[in-house]
């Protein structure tokens, strides 16, 4: 693990990235708060890591979709113990079954929290659009 | 003007959408930074003040529409010189001319900067979607 703040933020990104195109969930709900908070448009509030688990569970029998993407970091500015970012974000969902890919793409801010020496994501807006 | 971090920032956004309002463009550039960044979905990031003050200038001859809105504030955070804050905010745009209304509503995370002891507007992420 780097020892630069800035460092270690990058590797979360890679990290969160890389397992959630292995559907590796359990290793993404290590990378967030307890209270985070997910905003987009047309929703409302995803707030809490036990959400996130619930939306990332496909239903009993259901194959999980396929995720793929790149996260560009914008702007990283460490504030103390929190942090925020700015990426330029693109995702291809691929449902199980052949059914056509979905990709997005757009910008996120994000804030960050050092918690007992981690960084963690604690609030994300993400400003995806259909591409 | 109060003289704590979280009333400032809340009169900051009380003036913002009071100046939206009237249609005073000038204060509202007085109320972020330089380089300021306002992020939304399917739009390349709008740099600057200058950028905002262009774009906040109706083309000559043409009347400017009317901007009505609420701003509630769920959440802030002060981390010394910076803070963020989430909002539910819903806007209503009127065209000069009798068009019809629109109305769009939704979440913002926004990052706050205190230069020379005022807190300014310096990044944005708008999740505004038509309502």
């Amino acid at each position: 693990m780097p020892d630069n703040d800035e460092q270690q933020i990058r590797h979360l990104i890679t990290t969160w990235m890389s397992a959630s195109k292995a559907g590796d969930t359990a290793t993404v709900l290590t990378l967030m708060t307890d209270d985070v908070i997910f905003l987009r448009p047309g929703h409302p509030p995803m707030v809490g890591k036990s959400a996130f688990a619930a939306a990332a569970t496909p239903p009993p029998g259901t194959p999980a979709p396929k995720v793929d993407g790149t996260c560009d970091i914008q702007e990283i500015q460490v504030l103390g113990d929190w942090a925020y970012i700015w990426t330029n974000l693109a995702v291809t969902i691929t449902p199980a079954g052949g059914a056509e890919s979905m990709r997005r793409a757009g910008h996120t801010l994000t804030i960050l929290k050092k918690e007992a020496g981690r960084w963690l994501l604690a609030r994300d807006a993400n400003m995806l659009a259909p591409a």
